[in-house]
């Protein structure tokens, strides 16, 4: 019974390999199994699939309207509108767009925080993916807001509860937009239902330097203080926490979404201190923000953005190609809280395969050729939770996605533009 | 008689058109012509193909040798070697894997300085790509040295010169590999052959402060006393330029060849300084250079890292997605001097069809989707001098190449590592 991928190379291990999958999960490396279905992996690399730790999957709607524009100018005259017009049918084809570009480019899972989640939910779901979704609170210091964001908030958990492979989370959007009563209440709700947080943090100098004009403590004091300090944050973008911050990052184990292309097209002034963070011990993990910020979702040009960045100040062998890759999958599926992310006999059958093609040749090192030369269209096969995703490239459904998407978007833009 | 490419979209043009190609040119656009061969373009976009203006393609054959090091510590250690090893056959399929990515991922000549020029240029020429090929000088203030190169560089550009897609130029690698004798050779020998000529300059702060100590002058002025200050100058990197010779490149008309993501790896320390060049009405031009600096050579890619790296010090309007397309395109093909680079009448025809996918939808603009969505891989067709060089995404005979290349670069590096 179960899933055979038979011949694949894997990365981390010399030879030609079996891997027999059934119930979800690798079931063997090197027994022969019987199997159901065979995939012939024959001249491809079989690796765990990638976690992206911080996205806004729907606004693959939004995907080019505003670019090459400060984000003061772009986001309130067009951005926010777009979002103050979304529904969730909108939200429903964004998700599902945004899904089919994941899977493409080799994504299992994902962490994402937007508006509709119940429909997020479904798309998710429909697609086969696992996925951390959460609502994203923002309630600008207004108690009846943060009363509705809270209901929000717990219709939305519950309506997820359910689920198989997506996970409910929380998403208080920033410190800056969200109260800290909102906070609070975060803290103990996650406490209470043992759920990730989801937020932004120290994005922009502009954010740090509001902070320390609005509050006399740091970033982690404050986070401290008001409880989310700890194993259940995802800190995403985090370049302009102090050294200070950083420390207490790691000792709390508080994860950090890295964001480096959104990070660069926002213009933020600088790389995130990678380095502090590995010094502190900080888990740091692979991101590629909305499509608005990037502008797509293919995790592979995300890391070779990423180590580029970080080399680019003047140490060529900062954030080197297996650092990546473990930001990618297993650093990333802990982040998530997915038994996931290797290829382990036990763990989640969250695989891809991947085909060297012309960019992934020679191969005197499939990692660097992975991280720096290869991108998402040389993944041809998903697999999610022990199901066949992608097969040969191939998604059930795409042309309807597409189709449907581009409709959505279409009709949203014209009411804003 | 001819092609047509038939219902296609321009990038800047609205409409769907037929293009219509003769003798290696777009013979018209709106006009309806018989054609030998039809290709069906609906639902893709026609673009000019990519001018990619700096490469070593034969170091295809190297990629991922020397990846997260230090560059003084793994070029000595491993590429060098690499290269004191090569012979023709060698740079003859690496160049053709090289070839074979770039007509992959969409580009249609390219600007390239290696060793064992006459096996590149077969090999250019088999795979029907245009391209400007130098021979890379080097003598290191060696008489006896320098008077061998000017042997080996005449003999090619003789070798070359009957070429009708290549053009052979010059090749001086850069102004502290050369000696003065050697870059005034060279300025002499282009003015009398009317050559371009390909050199590196000002790529790390480390060559601006050795030049600093060993001249009395800016870079400028020492290309000017050699007669190297002038239109013919390919000048790869130049990120460690002052603004005076950023000003001194502009009144010259010196062409700039800018390498984003080769400068983030090897760690050079800031972004080219492109809002200075366009102040001075510099001609900048796109590049990949090779596959150690890079790793691949895919133009899409290189233009995202190339407007994200501008944009990370703060202002996330500079080198926007029409900027990057042009220095892709037109100003790809003015820099190589080849009548190409746009559509229209009378042109080469140099173009590339490309398959928006999930990666350019929905297409709110289709500049953008190009330059930060999507990649290589979004490229189905390649016409280079009217010529089908790539249909549906096959080249013929990729598969001969990818393990002629593989074997010559195994054995390559089984006799250094």
């Amino acid at each position: 019974m179960g899933l055979a991928v038979q011949d694949a190379r894997l990365i981390e291990k010399d030879g030609t390999w079996d891997v027999y999958i059934d119930e979800g999960k690798i079931k063997s490396i090197s027994e022969e199994e019987d199997a159901e279905k065979v995939i012939d992996a024959s001249g491809k690399y079989l690796s765990p699939g990638f976690f992206n730790t911080h996205a806004h999957a729907a606004m693959s709607l939004f995907r080019g309207v505003a670019d090459d524009r400060d984000f003061w100018d772009a986001w309130p005259e067009i951005v926010w509108p777009l979002e103050e017009n979304l529904e969730a049918e909108d939200v429903y084809w964004g998700t599902k767009l945004a899904c089919l570009e994941m899977i493409k480019t080799g994504t299992v899972a994902f962490n994402d925080m937007y508006f509709f989640m119940e429909s997020a939910l479904d798309a998710v779901e429909e697609m086969g993916m696992k996925a951390v979704l959460s609502y994203g609170l923002i309630d600008q210091n207004d108690p009846d807001k943060l009363e509705e964001e809270i209901e929000a908030t717990k219709k939305f958990v519950e309506y997820a509860e359910d689920s198989h492979l997506v996970k409910p989370a929380l998403g208080p959007h920033a410190v800056y937009t969200v109260s800290r009563e909102g906070l609070e209440w975060t803290a103990d709700f996650a406490e209470k239902k043992d759920l990730l947080v989801n937020i932004h943090v120290a994005e922009t100098e502009k954010e740090r330097d509001d902070f320390k004009e609005e509050h006399d403590c740091s970033f982690t004091e404050y986070l401290n203080d008001v409880g989310l300090l700890n194993e259940r944050i995802i800190s995403a973008h985090s370049v302009w926490l102090s050294p200070e911050d950083i420390e207490e990052f790691g000792k709390n184990d508080v994860t950090v979404s890295h964001n480096p292309s959104s990070n660069m097209k926002l213009g933020v002034g600088k790389p995130m201190d990678y380095e502090a963070m590995l010094d502190s011990s900080v888990d740091v993990t692979l991101a590629t923000d909305g499509c608005v910020s990037n502008n797509n979702l293919d995790m592979l040009e995300e890391a070779k953005i990423g180590a580029l960045q970080q080399k680019m100040p003047g140490d060529a062998t900062l954030m080197n190609a297996e650092e990546c890759y473990r930001m990618m999958t297993v650093k990333g599926a802990e982040a998530l809280n997915y038994d996931s992310g290797k290829i382990e006999e036990g763990k989640a059958a969250d695989l891809i395969l991947i085909e060297p093609g012309v960019k992934g040749v020679p191969t005197h090192d499939i990692r660097s050729n992975l991280i720096y030369s290869m991108d998402g269209s040389s993944v041809t096969d998903v697999i999610i939770d022990g199901k066949v995703i992608m097969e040969d490239r191939k998604v059930e459904g795409e042309e309807r996605i597409i189709e449907n998407a581009t409709e959505k978007a279409e009709s949203l833009v014209s009411k804003v533009i």
